[in-house]
């Protein structure tokens, strides 16, 4: 396919190695594409390398993609270079999973409806039909995947086929308070991000805000992450905090808790869109200006 | 004994109950103590109510310590009420106890010096020689009780020996790496703020940075608490956090949390000798202004 | 009028003298109301004394707000302190004012809605219709008075009658670009909030942002502030701040701004409900837990 | 001149162009540099280009800065890029100047000494005696040079000729009370860092503290900037705030607005000497991984 634009990002990872950056920038200066923002990151523990360059196509030539991205393989091949290049104006196909809790999904509605979260918002699929008359408001389809014990697996398989067929590249967890199935996890693995309700690895298993409670914490948190095998594991993105005390129960820390858990997943919404985020062994490395 | 002071604080405990705070300001105001600054606390879960009045005694009268203490111990006890009086102006005997890590003693020593922790420091005790001239500069005396694994108990005993001898009512752990035993730390219950390299109770066990490091988070924290049975738990006073990223490996994590340790001790020490800090059922309250 | 209630707050000031705490609380434990929250703050450079307690009344018997009334005026009459006593869950009629910009609206209707701002909210007011479907889909009235050069005085007219129709005993100004004539923000002194974009006195004028761009601004912030004769100017309630750097422009700055004004306008106005701010010689006095 | 070291800064700026970056990274490929870190900023409205690259020199072969230099010349030319390299521990020659406070000297020696801020400090000037005996505990010269409104002129002379004599490469304004004559601002342009303690440009002239008491602030902050002609102007660095309440009169919010003035005139620091900050138009561009 060939597309027309004016703002790409190039996003590279691969071994450390001479001329790693070398490869990525000579190749943009031969095609005339001009580099607004450039950053990389080596990791010598890891042994490893992270690039990622904006840059404008030259505009009296035509900008194929597919001729760019199969010329500059050629050039990556010898550095085991994995890339991907991607319209700096393009909006990630997304589907939102939420269940009865509104505050995330209602601020990721409005950041998307203003512009400051330009993703391609496919629906949002629930458990619960509570938060249907908010994705209607925002003329966004919602589906509504009821689950008991025991039509589990089949409501996971009807998430999946919706993946498919929407063909999401995000997945946002905003407050799904269902686990996912190991292979579902897996098979989302880079592409789902979740926000967890705490510090991880903090305040595990039930109630956690209880057990915040109980230690007297006198700060509240929220880890925005993707998800791996694990649903409340996996790289960490984006960590908030705010400040609480003694008078706060545990209610009140669920409350106190959502501002930040929806300004921690925005800003990892973001840094995710913006191809500011690697992965490598389970960490990631987010290269902002 | 009796004491001429000008600003008095009288701190207060006792089951929730109707008149609890009629107790105090009825008794104040007899004796025409003016009430600078009052707070309460009424924890409906744990049916217990907590006070702190800062008052200026009326100046054509002598105050008398010990008389307003007898007095007041008999309205007190109709609520079984706990209580204490302590002049504003008092400077609590300190030890602090250190390792080889300097930063948090640099900046309480600091604080000290310039008056904004009033602290009476009786001393400072260390397993190493290494920030003696830290202490020497400073003007105040040092105590080399070198530990071996052979050589724990007796160690201990030196120390519990010299918080007997100076009469220490604050011991400050800044940064001391060794264990204290449960009977120690049992008996400093309520008395003894350790800072904890971390967010209770997140990366618990050896290495916390590293850790934090593999789990790739984006803020690291400390936390201020008292010391219970167990030396890294206890109490919450303070929590403080600053961001990290990608590129602070565990030894920049380590750099990294040394500032938010020191204003997160130094402020639980200042709430602690402002008498703000309440215990109760393992958690504090805290009133502040 | 006789209202029964389980929880009120009474809210008082006075000039600095003795007994100005003991005339409350002595009053409320004679009628066997039970304080579950005090505090108190006095000013020795204004010599004025401010007061805060909730209290629940004796469910044995029937609390009658205006005898509760009449009754501690003859109190407080001595002191010449002046009080107001509030069901705690009283719902304040507001009016909220706007124009184009939704996001602090939005987020005032989304923790109106979740109960996280409990106002009774009269309507939204605009001078444009930009805004309508979002209060509609809150079911709220949205009242457009489009104004002019020259329908300046008669649009505010509307204004002023419209406060008076429904009563309103909060204004909040979230993101109104019109300028109040000074009479109308006299009448509404300290019952009408406003969020100014910048921390004041910072960049006045036009084009905040910017001027913060130009010099370069490492911190966008917002300040939240009852009017006073001078609509960007008044006692501040609230401050918050956000990180900014190099690659934000003045359009940027905007974008950034808009979090911490909505987080800011929350904080302040949730202080206002709980009757935790007290006004003096144009400063407030905030009695936090 | 020759020099061996391991890592290596280069930091330039030029017009926006296409090939700026291919310039710089071509070059260090050619020469066998492994570039562990870059970064570029391309602003568009002022049609300005930033470059900051970290690399380790080939350890096959000697490192010549000088030949290096040259050779960079050549290629920088076609660009009229202005280009520093510098060797990544180099310790900057530095000045530090004082009057009484002692805070931020303080935590700068401190950082200085653990190894955090690795600055090559030639000495303490000051107006006042009175911080002598902290510098001579640090093993650092101090340089007491009094000052009249009669020696003004005389003064300023011996601080310049200092500079000259240690060929101070960097002068850091640590709380210094004095104001420095238009022309001596003029020639330590961009490398004099200043604390003001406020947000600039919000109280300015006398008593700032006072007036921002006087507004109700709840915000206190430190501007770490240049100083370019004007003393208190110039372009920002960095920024920080610590949050404040009715409580603090002004000599409080002096002392809580120390431990914010140390963290950020800290940070300025560790910006400027690892080449981060970039000036150009009176705003900085701070590259940072």
């Amino acid at each position: 396919m060939t597309a027309k634009a004016s703002t790409w990002i190039l996003s590279a990872q691969c071994e450390s190695q001479l001329g790693s950056v070398d490869v990525v920038t000579r190749f943009l200066k031969e095609r005339r594409c001009y580099i607004t923002e450039i950053s990389s990151f080596d990791d010598p523990r890891a042994g490893r390398f992270f690039i990622r360059a904006a840059f404008t196509a030259d505009d009296t030539a035509t900008f194929d993609q597919a001729e760019f991205e199969t010329a500059f393989s050629e050039r990556a091949a010898p550095f085991a270079m994995t890339f991907e290049l991607t319209p700096a104006d393009k909006r990630v196909k997304t589907l939102i999973m939420v269940s009865k809790a509104d505050h995330c999904l209602n601020d990721l509605l409005y950041r998307h409806r203003t512009g400051q979260l330009p993703l391609d918002i496919k629906g949002i699929v629930s458990n619960h039909r509570d938060l249907e008359p908010l994705a209607q408001w925002h003329g966004l389809p919602y589906y509504h995947f009821p689950v008991t014990p025991d039509t589990k697996r089949a409501q996971e398989a009807r998430i999946r086929a919706l993946i498919d067929e929407v063909d999401a590249e995000l997945v946002v967890l905003a407050r799904y308070m269902q686990v996912l199935s190991p292979e579902l996890c897996h098979r989302l693995s880079g592409r789902a991000i979740n926000i967890h309700h705490s510090l991880l690895p903090g305040f595990r298993g039930a109630k956690p805000y209880h057990q915040a409670y109980e230690k007297g914490v006198k700060l509240v948190g929220a880890t925005a992450h993707y998800i791996n095998d694990d649903l409340d594991e996996g790289p960490i993105i984006a960590q908030g905090v705010d400040a609480v005390d003694h008078a706060h129960y545990p209610e009140d820390l669920v409350v106190k808790g959502r501002d930040v858990e929806c300004l921690t997943l925005a800003r990892a919404i973001g840094y995710h869109i913006e191809r500011r985020v690697f992965l490598h062994a389970g960490r990631t490395v987010i290269l902002k200006h």
